[in-house]
């Protein structure tokens, strides 16, 4: 039995596995209506997310298995104080598997030690959000018809996004990917990212703080939202805000043959108008979160048929002396669970929670 | 493809076709338990409203379809600040067919130009709510064996009553229908339901504000709810209240062969001990309400099937030039939504926003 | 057609034929996949019990029928001030069985006698939550292999468990109980469980303070939680509430055939390193919870379609001129309900509200 909780979790031919299985749910969706007959998805989300929601409950519903759960954690056992651990091996007894949202970095990971079932991480806190990034590579292989030999922009809030994190991750794994990455200097990539991911795997990549400069050779657009909250100061956001919007002047600079692409909710930073331009992908990106999702709870169920065993945890080079100061971890609040930390880096000294990930 | 924003959207014709339909799933619900197999239902509920929520979601399942939303506001994206047309966009993606309830006027209707699935306006702000009306006109067509040829009367809150002026719209449309209008001076039914449909369509009516005169002569009665804050002077409403409660002493008046109507939930209008009589059908309008959902649901979906293209706005008569100040107003809050009126008559120079109908 | 209040509404062949159905949906979940194709129930949760109600989904959809429902009153009609016997008399329009949750005690009685489906009571304030005493009766059928000659502990919160006086309730109607109760001083059994089941069907009992003197001669040890909020004395509290944790070095004072039972969800009265015991029990009695709400419902639908009609009210000993105190009773808010009392014990001149069956 295996769960998801990092897009990391999937080696590359996995991911092209469900991107094909995906595409044949596409081409054939009868063949799929009875696929998890009398099988049940639980959906728990101890925090609102919608789409994310129904998404994954469409997906459930279209390959014949049904749905429970709860959408936002004042109706759940949580506020009655369950633990993670306790709520997942409750919720083993009423669904074939789970996707769990949850506020707090590393919940689904916990929840996915004490499951007797499949758990999938449907976001925690700003720590993961693999599905999100499943959706994310459908779109771009259907889009553009290939996953390799593209020059991708991402551009807003690069600091705080983990669906940019996420995604470059992924695609840093698949041959002759350029990255540009257009953010005001507030929000840059973070260091641990550009460090672990671009420079250790020598992936070419470009900061600029100009979408306008960047926009002729991007071959995939990915735009995120700015937050106000993000800036100390709101005249700087005010400031930079608009050049960060696209809008229908911008994409008269883009390649005729490109995609954009944005994980939704958008608020502004990208005009309504776009959304006519045949480059605009951001709305099929949804539907392909849809098709990635049934691909991937075929995948997980399957797997559990053939070993209903929980995957064991790699235990090498884990330490248990160290304390996790992430507020937002898991570890912060869940009863009894223990501190572990990995061993990352042995040379460099880095330890991270193996729940949040976090530096020690 | 057609989508359901008003009553006065389907013809007396289709209202018929509707009615039939409904009464062939009554007499026969076993043909219709795979109708809409594979189908999803898309219960969007910005404001809750259970009553109407559960129909639609009993109805769809009768039809052997499924269902996927939310009952309310804060477990949805719109938290987020995501647009009413986004969220019809994405939801297009994971369900075949959307009733939306939402507290802004016009809601729905900027939904069903979004969407590229149909849209039933399940309620909106004090707008529109023509389910609510469709189970009004199955039930007087089933209690009274007839839609023409009635005195109907109404009472209560005629002034705000968004019910009673969709129904006084609906009836208008049959031959020999007259209306009683049973209200206190200060919820009288509105002057532009007056002139708009009564007057237009030479319409016989009385306006009385005694309930016991009316009663003697009625054919149908539609109680509705006289709510405290409607009044100026808390006095009023106590000196008033009791006069509007039917009873059992008052029920002695009526007609032998009545039907009193009212569009749920009761608080205390009606005195429980007046369910007992035969003529109380409101628990019965209940259960018709389902069975116009069902055949509703039916009939967009085949015809959205006949017609996947969203049909075209009737384009005569626009006006860009002015600013709708209802606060209530989808278009006071929508994104880039552009303000559009129509002009409805030339000569009085009165012009409506087509989102909420207010005049300009 | 009946409903399910108490546990007391069933006879003890009953329970047992109930213990016999879920056995069988056990070994032969096969069997029961069309069982209530074409049903629907409805899960009315006024205040939030995710646990209670994803256990009542999940059996409805593995018997193959759909739910539709509410999981907290904000959602809910009665936010609009609908009574209970409204609401039941709508909802019987779109479900064929109903299971309630309600903060007050008596409303899903309330709503049994005017709805016109079966109604089951999912926990009624203070008051009963018969499903939860049939999880535990299965678990201790097969944990123990009988429901007779066993030696039953409940150590905690003995005064304000429901779940424990419904046990004690079910368990005495069975031959060769004992019962150890186990708590403070200021959470003791209430004199009236102790006078009205125990002492008048002579079951044998002792009441003690120390769980570690307990342990050994026991053959269940049903666990609940005390709460810091039910003490005068937070030190008291303080001093007490380690006393009443089970831990692994208490569990070794135990029988190696005990079994462990607790209704959840735990907070850490039950120390985590307790659940990898084979003893514990908890986490199957969710899942025996499961089944035996698919026992009921199968039960309770085909009674209904046995005979339709709502089983008469026992007319005998019930009492019009009192009044109701409980601030909890639903005959302190619900519109027009009459407050009636039932004669219990005419010696002693007991009169008790039929709603929530407190003395007058």
């Amino acid at each position: 039995m295996r769960s998801l909780n990092s897009i990391l979790d999937l080696s590359v031919e996995e991911l092209d596995g469900l991107i094909a299985s995906a595409k044949d749910i596409i081409a054939h969706p009868e063949h799929y209506w009875d696929a998890c007959k009398h099988k049940k998805l639980a959906t728990l989300f101890f925090e609102p997310s919608t789409r994310t929601r129904l998404s994954f409950e469409a997906a459930m519903l279209e390959l014949g298995g049904s749905v429970i759960g709860f959408s936002e954690a004042s109706s759940s056992s949580a506020a009655k104080g369950e633990s993670m651990a306790d709520t997942a091996k409750i919720l083993s007894c009423y669904a074939d598997i789970m996707a769990i949202r949850h506020p707090k970095d590393g919940a689904p990971y916990v929840a996915s030690r004490n499951a007797t079932v499949p758990v999938i991480n449907a976001g925690d806190g700003m720590h993961n959000h693999p599905t999100q990034t499943l959706a994310d590579l459908l779109t771009i292989s259907r889009e553009m018809g290939r996953l390799n030999d593209l020059t991708i922009g991402f551009c807003g809030d690069l600091k705080y996004g983990r669906t940019v994190h996420s995604l470059i991750e992924a695609m840093s794994r698949y041959p002759g990917i350029k990255f540009v990455l257009i953010s005001p200097e507030e929000l840059k990539l973070p260091g641990f990212v550009r460090f672990n991911i671009l420079e250790k795997h020598h992936i070419p990549y470009t900061e600029v703080t100009s979408l306008e400069d960047a926009l002729p050779e991007l071959d995939v657009l990915y735009m995120t939202r700015i937050q106000r909250e993000r800036f100390d100061d709101p005249w700087q956001y005010e400031r930079l805000k608009d050049s960060y919007v696209l809008d229908t002047n911008k994409m008269k600079l883009a390649k005729e043959k490109m995609s954009v692409l944005h994980p939704l909710p958008r608020v502004n930073e990208i005009s309504v108008a776009v959304d006519d331009d045949p480059r605009a992908a951001y709305f099929r990106q949804a539907l392909n979160g849809k098709y990635m999702r049934m691909a991937l709870i075929l995948m997980l169920l399957k797997e559990a048929e053939r070993n209903p065993e929980r995957e064991e945890i790699d235990t090498s080079n884990l330490r248990y002396d160290l304390v996790c100061h992430n507020p937002r971890c898991i570890s912060a609040t869940e009863q009894e669970l223990p501190q572990i930390f990995r061993t990352t880096d042995k040379a460099a000294d880095i330890h991270r929670c193996i729940y949040c990930e976090q530096r020690a």
